[in-house]
């Protein structure tokens, strides 16, 4: 397992809710692929969304933000941490 | 206090004792702008690096960046969380 921070942009005016039902709706599929969601942040006014996950690979983190309606613009490994 | 995700690229290479001390530098001078870096992450075949804060602005968190030699590429604040 693998710690993934992948990210979403152009989502202005996001509201606190719609950031809840979009980690919601991951959460119920994660288990398919191997995936944890651990925590999501978002900036409205910007319209990026940063997610911090544990998977298999960046493409089950794709996979899983695929059929959740939502696909990543970018994701990272980052194998260090502090 | 607001939460702030600020990213670093160019950091090709970057290893976990460099990451360690570019963190414990921010850490020993964050408090003169009371800021508090809780968390940092690399991935070292991008060189990208995220850094979660809280901070009293971004100009706070760049503040201290800077004064440890290692200006920030992006801040955003993060006013949701999930």
């Amino acid at each position: 397992m693998t710690r993934f921070m992948d990210v979403h942009r152009g989502l202005k005016g996001i509201t606190a809710e719609q950031l809840k039902a979009a980690h919601q709706a991951d959460q119920e599929i994660e288990g398919d692929e191997g995936v944890h969601f651990e925590r999501a942040w978002a900036d409205p006014d910007s319209g990026i969304v940063y997610c911090l996950s544990e998977a298999p690979s960046a493409d089950a983190v794709q996979r899983v933000h695929d059929r959740a309606g939502h696909p990543a613009d970018e994701i990272h490994p980052l194998p260090l941490v502090v």
